[in-house]
C-alpha cells in the first residue's frame, strides 16, 4: 500500500467518528460535502481522502453509511481488541490509564508501570500500578500492542528500547524526546505544549 | 500574512525545541539539515518552513542559533504570559491544571472549573477548583487567553459559547463534539483515542 499521510489518517478518524453519529440517528446515506462539512474540509478531500482506499459511494447517491462505517474501522484497524501498556503513572499517565474513551474504540490499558515506591501497588479502579522493573518479564508472557510513554525525558529512550526488545511495535509518546526505534515501529508524539502554541500562534497572527 | 498550514506550525515548536536544546549545549549555528534530521523531515522543507516568515541564515553558514530561536518564539507569539482557564476538572482537566511543561513556555493556568459540588474547593497544588457558575463573572474582571475545554460532550458547546462571549479567543478542546464558534475564534481539537487511532492505523497497514 502506498504510503498515507498521516493527516490523511487524521481525517479518516475523524470521518468515522461522524458516520458513527450519522448511523446513531439512523441517516443510512450521507454525501461527500455533508462529511466534508463536519469535518471542517471540502468535499473534494472528502473523496481524495478515500480514493486512497478504493472505490466508495455512488455519484449522485452519495456513501452509504454503514457500508462506509465498516471500511474506515477495517482500514483504521479498528474492530480488534488492542492491549496497551502505560509506562509512567504521574497525572496523566493516571488520566490516560483510566481515560473511558479508549476501551470503547477497542483500546484496553492491561498494565501502569512506574519506578516511584509510593506510587507502586496504587489501585486505580481495579488496575494496579506495577513496578517497572516487572515490565520486560510482564511483556514476555502477555505481550501487548502498543505502548503509551509518558516518563520524565531522560528515561524515555532506555524504556523505549526494552519496549522495542519486547515486540511492542508502536508508542505513543508524551515524553519531551525524539525516539530512536527502528523502522518497523510505528512512534506517535504527543505534546500538550505543542497544541496550545498552535493556539499561541493563531493569537499572534491573527 | 498568508494562511499558513498547522503542520507547518507544528514544525516550527519542534525546530524551536531542537533550537533551544542546541542553545543550551552552547551551538551557535545550525544547518538546515540538522534541523530536519532531528525533526523527521527534509532540509528542502525546513527551508520552505521559514521562508513563509522572512529570510533566515546565510548559504553555507547556516542559521543562527540565537537568532532562530528568538524569530520563531516571535513567530510562535512566545515570550509573552498566556492566562488559561480549564473547564472540567475530572481525570485529564486536572493533569492539564497541574502539567509543569505549560509555564515553562508562558502557559499560566489560573482557574479550574467544574460543575461537580465534589470537586468545587478543592485544592490543586494551591489552585483552587471553582464553580463553573462563576466562569463568566470571574472571566469579566480577570479576562484570559485561552480556555482548555475537558468538559463532557453534551455540555462543550454551551460553555463555548459562554467563553466567547467572554471574549476567549482560543480553544483547546478536548470534548468529543464539534464546537461552532465565531471565525475570530481560533479552535484546536484533540483526542487521545485519534492519536491511538493513527497508531492502529500504521500496526494495520504495516
Amino acid at each position: 500500500m502506498r504510503k498515507i499521510a498521516e493527516s490523511t489518517v487524521r481525517r479518516l478518524s475523524l470521518y468515522l467518528r461522524f458516520l458513527e453519529e450519522f448511523e446513531a440517528e439512523g441517516v443510512e446515506t450521507v454525501s461527500s460535502e455533508a462529511l466534508a462539512h463536519r469535518g471542517g474540509t471540502t468535499a473534494a478531500q472528502v473523496r481524495k481522502d478515500l480514493s486512497f482506499f478504493g472505490s466508495f459511494g455512488k455519484r449522485g447517491l452519495g456513501y452509504s453509511v454503514p457500508e462506509l462505517t465498516q471500511a474506515l474501522r477495517d482500514i483504521l484497524g479498528l474492530g480488534r481488541r488492542y492491549e496497551i501498556v502505560v509506562v509512567g503513572a504521574g497525572k496523566i499517565g493516571s488520566a490516560l490509564a483510566q481515560f473511558r474513551g479508549f476501551a470503547e474504540r477497542g483500546f484496553h490499558v492491561e498494565w501502569v508501570y512506574d519506578s516511584d515506591p509510593a506510587k507502586i501497588g496504587a489501585d486505580w479502579n481495579g488496575m494496579t500500578v506495577r513496578d517497572v522493573r516487572e515490565l520486560d518479564a510482564d511483556l514476555a508472557s502477555a505481550p501487548a500492542d502498543i505502548a503509551i510513554l509518558v516518563t520524565p525525558a531522560d528515561v524515555a529512550q532506555p524504556i523505549a528500547d526494552r519496549l522495542v526488545r519486547a515486540g511492542i511495535k508502536a508508542i505513543l509518546n508524551f515524553a519531551p524526546v525524539q525516539l530512536a526505534v527502528p523502522e518497523d515501529v510505528a512512534v506517535k508524539n504527543v505534546s500538550m505544549a505543542l497544541e496550545l502554541e498552535t493556539l499561541s500562534y493563531a493569537l499572534r497572527n491573527r
